[in-house]
């Protein structure tokens, strides 16, 4: 079997990894059991991969085949590797990671975006920070520094938002049901991204998203954020 | 068995049922086959209700239990009837139901509540639509008149948002999976609501959600929007 190589943006130490999209993608992998080897880039790394056409991170590559966009991998690996456990493993497991990866997008990691602009920033590369800096002026109209004031403010709306989560894991382990899966991982991108860059999870510690956080930790064998801060 | 009783807020015809959230506990209740009484109510008959004490509907009467909120009448009948077909059928199933009921409240409830205030309006008794009036200017701090402006653009606004339930519908037939369950409920009781009020369905013929629309109303044995305008 070829080497899975998994393209990630990474930060200036080459060890963390920001994408919310990319983590999603290691725990689908851990998730199935696959080796694979996680490649950190920088922006100007991107258009280089796997012969060019790409844009953004994830990128995978399995051997000959290449594929883009967290979900679509997903899928492509259940299809690849049909006898590692399932992604979606049930009736409606599709629907179900659909509608968590379309609430982290336009709920969850809006604000996260904002809150984190100022830590993202400062763990890039020089010519990375450069290229971030002009992506927020156009997304947002606004400076790193204009951001980085109304961060608090958003960390607090990200933060409340998680009062979903909360009613659904109010009454089962995971997201996905019994058994953690994709939606789960989905969900675990957005929080590990804001891990990532700050060092420490916001949440409290008796807050029942915290909990599942750390059995997510544990069942994929990743690095706790109570346990020195996660690096990568 | 006692008779169930579904209390609803009904048009001045005495015939259709305004209120998304009681749709959902239709379907619920057709799903499971229970027999069902329907009770269409005025706002001023809602606080007298069940002794007392409710404010919104639906409110559920089965003997001497009384439910309200859709999602909580759902956990309801699978606990009283576990016999009969679930409405969370597999692991997942009602965190994906809380997930489209969020999508519901927060997305696309919204523009479809101004767009379609001047025909709920229109379709109410004397008396409840001054009480309509009222609650329209303390929630949007706007006439009917002037919500009727944004009709168009919030109709368009709904349309557009269906993209995420396109999108898995693409992929298979019910948002449940492969047969429907409450999360399906949760979502035709927006789309019901629209057609209560208007008469006809807003989506066109070749919508992947038209289909499932329809695919709905034959499953559960409702009237069609395609032959003849729904009245209940």
């Amino acid at each position: 079997m070829s080497e899975i190589i998994l393209h990630s943006l990474g930060a200036a130490d080459g060890a963390r990894h920001f994408s919310p999209h990319v983590w999603k993608v290691i725990l689908a992998l851990r998730h199935k059991g696959l080796a694979y080897r996680l490649n950190p880039l920088s922006f100007q790394d991107i258009p280089k991969i796997a012969g060019g056409g790409f844009r953004s991170v994830p990128v995978l590559e399995d051997g000959d085949h290449v594929e883009t966009d967290s979900f679509a991998i997903a899928l492509y690996l259940d299809r690849a590797y049909p006898d590692a456990p399932g992604l979606f493993p049930g009736p409606g497991q599709r629907a179900l990671a659909r509608m968590v990866e379309h609430h982290c997008d336009t709920t969850l990691n809006p604000p996260l975006s904002i809150a984190l602009t100022r830590a993202m920033h400062d763990l890039m590369t020089p010519a990375d920070q450069s290229h971030y800096r002009a992506t927020r002026m156009r997304r947002f109209g606004e400076s790193i520094e204009q951001l980085e004031t109304r961060a608090n403010e958003e960390r607090a709306r990200f933060i409340e938002r998680l009062s979903l989560t909360r009613t659904i894991l109010a009454g089962q382990p995971w997201l996905s049901g019994e058994q953690p899966a994709f939606a789960d991982h989905v969900l675990f991108g957005t929080l590990r991204w804001q891990h990532v860059c700050v060092g420490e999870s916001w949440l409290e510690a008796d807050d029942p998203v915290e909990d599942w956080l750390g059995r997510c930790e544990a069942r994929y064998g990743l690095a706790s954020t109570h346990t020195g801060g996660v690096t990568g």
